[in-house]
């Protein structure tokens, strides 16, 4: 049996490049969307500090994101997108799965 | 208009409670999904520190969190289950909302 896997990134981006970054994340969330093993990736962005983005994203089950995401035709813009908008440091990744059966809200 | 309200939280429960805290946590999710604002409450546990909680909330509004949620009647119960649970500093949240208007996976 497979388990739904959760990806959380906060995403802290250099203020000059965030409409360029904002675009990027779009067509990158458009294009993980539509990935067989993406069930849900939503964008947000902090309240109190608008150059903080946070992505909800989640997959069918961790090869979904490993494999199957990180070898999409889509992934490379997404790192070079990160390499020009990003500073070192500024990303960093949460993995994490339901705590239980019923953890999530519908069952994916 | 109204903007769909995110809460992210980040849980370090006391190890030694971790089946009565993931027990109350579990009543606390069925009762706020129940909530007319709540649209999703997601409770997952990180991958790489079993003791780390964390819950993607959404919600209607910022004013059904911060007074409807708050406000219910099981509201309590939860924090006290986190004064038994939860040592000092050991929970934050995080405010967000939508990176733009398509940013949620669904439109809710």
């Amino acid at each position: 049996m497979t388990e739904v896997f959760a990806v959380l990134v906060t995403i802290d981006v250099r203020p000059e490049t965030i409409d360029e970054f904002t675009a990027g994340l779009q067509a990158n969330a458009v294009a993980t969307r539509g990935e067989p093993g993406c069930l849900r990736f939503d964008v947000l962005r902090t309240r109190d500090d608008p150059n903080r983005f946070v992505l909800y994203e989640l997959y069918s089950d961790e090869d979904a994101f490993f494999v199957g995401h990180r070898q999409a035709a889509h992934y490379p813009a997404w790192v070079q997108l990160c390499e020009r908008c990003v500073p070192p440091g500024g990303r960093s990744n949460t993995y994490a799965v339901p705590a239980y059966p019923d953890g999530l809200t519908e069952h994916a």
